[in-house]
């Protein structure tokens, strides 16, 4: 998979890809991923990207300019699967589209920052608008980070064994049971005995009781769907 | 606003902190973020943090005792008005939930990795769980961002105009209006005539209409609360 991510504060993007999973990913060779920066594209002395918006109001606007020059001159060189704008109003991730990105080829992430990208980015250039819940940042690329790190983990041969990502919340539908390790008695608080039993279909009918219970308390909207 | 975050991967946290408006915020002394790597709270020699599961599975689950450790001696220091865990099956993050965290004076965010954290860790030192979203992450750093990042720019004084962040998404339950910046015809792709009519009561009824329309077309759930 290759994710070319286009910004204007390439910066924040840095340490994320050089730590842990997704830069042993890298190392790999399972993932590519190539920041652009949008002044690199700009036409003007100042490396301006962004402009007032018309009809007046508070907040700038990223200009359609730089951003065709960049998304073109990629789709130049390969083709995209997606070209994925990252806004709060757009579908809201879940692990199913990251199940279905994690099987793309090439893709494209514009992150939004001030205020937002001109619509005609959206309109002409965008197949895909992800927000990663209903909240607001400061700019997309924090959102892109979460997509890249949710997409790229499902890649196989990422996770060191396969069974991890399959049996982590979501994935069923339902949320993961409580988890514990060593020491078995901490400062008095104690494990849950059917754990230390070694019993292990007990273990398993408990702990799928547990994910049951836990979905049920917390997210009973996951158990409607 | 103080933010203590404890990780065993502060190398993932670094760059976001160092550009942009989290990092002017601090600069202006708004907000202060420490990180604690939770490996100097460990008394094995390995500064080993993780453990096995009791029951057996896939996947190590983080060790009460450093995280005990690391979260009584901070507590020691000041008083904390929440202990956040990051956790996929966690209170979703929204805006509501920003809006009063930006409030608050001094937090803890405990990032998890691996599995999660041993259950003990949430029975007795959380007081709040927080999810950013309905996907699987290889750990709570990235959501600690996204929270670091919702919440800290509604703190008054870090963002340059305070009435952007008002008039952002969900502030007021609906999706923000297109916008558009210069050219006003570009390639041919013309921008609505209202919003260069400098007429700006109907500006403004035209944003509310298309606000209130792109809310229905794509969101309708934000109608009906």
């Amino acid at each position: 998979m290759r994710i070319d991510i286009i910004t204007v504060v390439p910066d924040i993007l840095k340490s994320p890809f050089e730590a842990s999973i997704m830069k042993r990913s890298i190392e790999k060779g399972l993932v590519e991923v190539h920041l652009h920066n949008l002044r690199d594209y700009t036409s003007n002395n100042y490396k301006q990207v962004d402009d007032y918006q018309f009809g007046g109001g508070a907040g700038m606007v990223m200009m359609v300019e730089p951003i065709d020059k960049c998304i073109s001159k990629l789709k130049s060189e390969r083709n995209y699967d997606e070209v994925i704008y990252m806004t709060p109003d757009g579908e809201t991730l879940n692990q199913g589209i990251a199940n279905q990105l994690s099987l793309k080829g090439n893709l494209i992430i514009l992150c939004g920052h001030y205020k937002g990208v001109d619509q005609r980015v959206r309109d002409h250039f965008i197949t895909k608008e992800i927000s990663v819940g209903d909240y607001v940042l400061s700019g997309g690329e924090l959102g892109a980070l979460i997509l890249c790190d949710a997409v790229i983990r499902l890649i196989p041969g990422v996770l060191g064994n396969e069974t991890s990502a399959l049996t982590d919340s979501f994935q069923d539908d339902l949320l993961a049971p409580p988890i514990y390790t060593r020491p078995a008695d901490y400062n008095g608080w104690k494990v849950p005995e059917v754990l230390t039993s070694g019993n292990f279909p007990k273990i398993e009918a408990w702990r799928e009781e547990q994910a049951y219970q836990r979905t049920k308390e917390r997210r009973p909207d996951l158990l409607e769907e």
